[in-house]
């Protein structure tokens, strides 16, 4: 364990939680910050705080103006986008979140921010790869002369691995029967958006059954 | 004259005013985009518009949450922060403008910012820098696979340097009477802040009078 801070950017879904449970197992202090930017399955954002509660890490949710970044090929198609981008991905979106995130570690003096960013299965969202985060990383040194780590624990793995990932974890099991991936927002979840059907397929191929779904059975 | 469009970050001084001349005299199109982030001189969002609408430029106003991004070292000294960097910088502030103008830019399929950042006289603010303008560059391109161009025209250039280039474009002359440098926002300006004091040294380096100052006389 790193006698160290990080900040972990949590969302309240699978993946943001799992990486706050490595967090806590690698780190001493552990913090997490949320954003609320008008997503339509804010009920993340609920499931973040009742995590963080759970495991008693401080928790920051920053609100984002929903007109401070968007735009989307849904919107209206842009000549010189790259075509192997999803019609559903907002320019820099992320670059915002990390931008917020790390500032906030570099006004705490944290030296670590942790992302749950996977790129195994791309699907067209070009900030969720190495390249990028090793880029981001290089811009806040030579912008603010500050050697942020940004720590990636999922960025390889397959929607199977982060399954059995977070089983080994102390306390995720328990902690993913209240994160959100549902597009929809709903609990129990709908079960039918690409979302629920990415999750289920995950644990399916685990061997293991998914502690949200038994969790909504059991209620 | 290039046959495109360019997006200028305005804050409605001396040095962003002067590159939205040098890009009028550059690109085919021109639009600007200002940041309301809680400045102190705020009146600086009352120039950029006048400025803008004196020349017929498209101009976006940016709201952000003053709690968005914040924290100097006057607020906390934090260990590791570099000892050259400003009391006053706040960590990545730069970045989360360069970050929203990119946004716009990538939705538009705007190719080319410009902004009016300068280290000749390097005090203290390393986002001001051409190595973090070009590692904003690269975040870009590997976070949304998009070739942004940063224009920085006055990056080595002094401020005596800075008056006789905008004496030679068209009609910046004029809008620089309607500029606002003044830390305390005020018109005629106090004289006595430091940003005040290093504009006049520029002006009478260069051996003009500042046409603010004689709008100011004439008024």
């Amino acid at each position: 364990m790193k006698d160290e801070k990080a900040l972990v950017i949590l969302s309240g879904g699978q993946d943001s939680t799992t990486c706050l449970y490595w967090a806590l197992k690698e780190y001493k202090e552990v913090e997490a910050i949320t954003f609320d930017y008008g997503q339509m399955h804010r009920n993340e954002i609920v499931s973040a705080s009742k995590i963080c509660s759970m495991v008693k890490v401080p928790h920051e949710i920053v609100f984002i103006e929903g007109t401070l970044i968007g735009g989307t090929l849904l919107d209206k198609p842009v000549e010189g986008r790259g075509e192997n981008i999803a019609p559903s991905w907002v320019p820099l979106r992320n670059a915002l979140f990390l931008t917020i995130a790390s500032n906030r570690a570099i006004v705490k003096g944290v030296k670590t921010l942790v992302i749950g960013v996977n790129s195994r299965d791309y699907s067209g969202y070009p900030d969720c790869r190495i390249s990028f985060i090793s880029a981001f990383e290089d811009m806040v040194f030579y912008g603010a002369e500050y050697p942020l780590l940004i720590e990636k624990p999922l960025i390889n793995m397959t929607k199977k691995d982060i399954v059995l990932f977070a089983k080994g974890l102390l306390g995720c099991w328990e902690a993913l029967a209240y994160t959100l991936t549902c597009y929809k927002g709903e609990y129990p979840p709908c079960g039918e958006c690409a979302a629920c059907k990415i999750r289920a397929k995950g644990f399916k191929e685990a061997g293991f059954p998914d502690p949200l779904i038994e969790r909504s059975k059991n209620e």
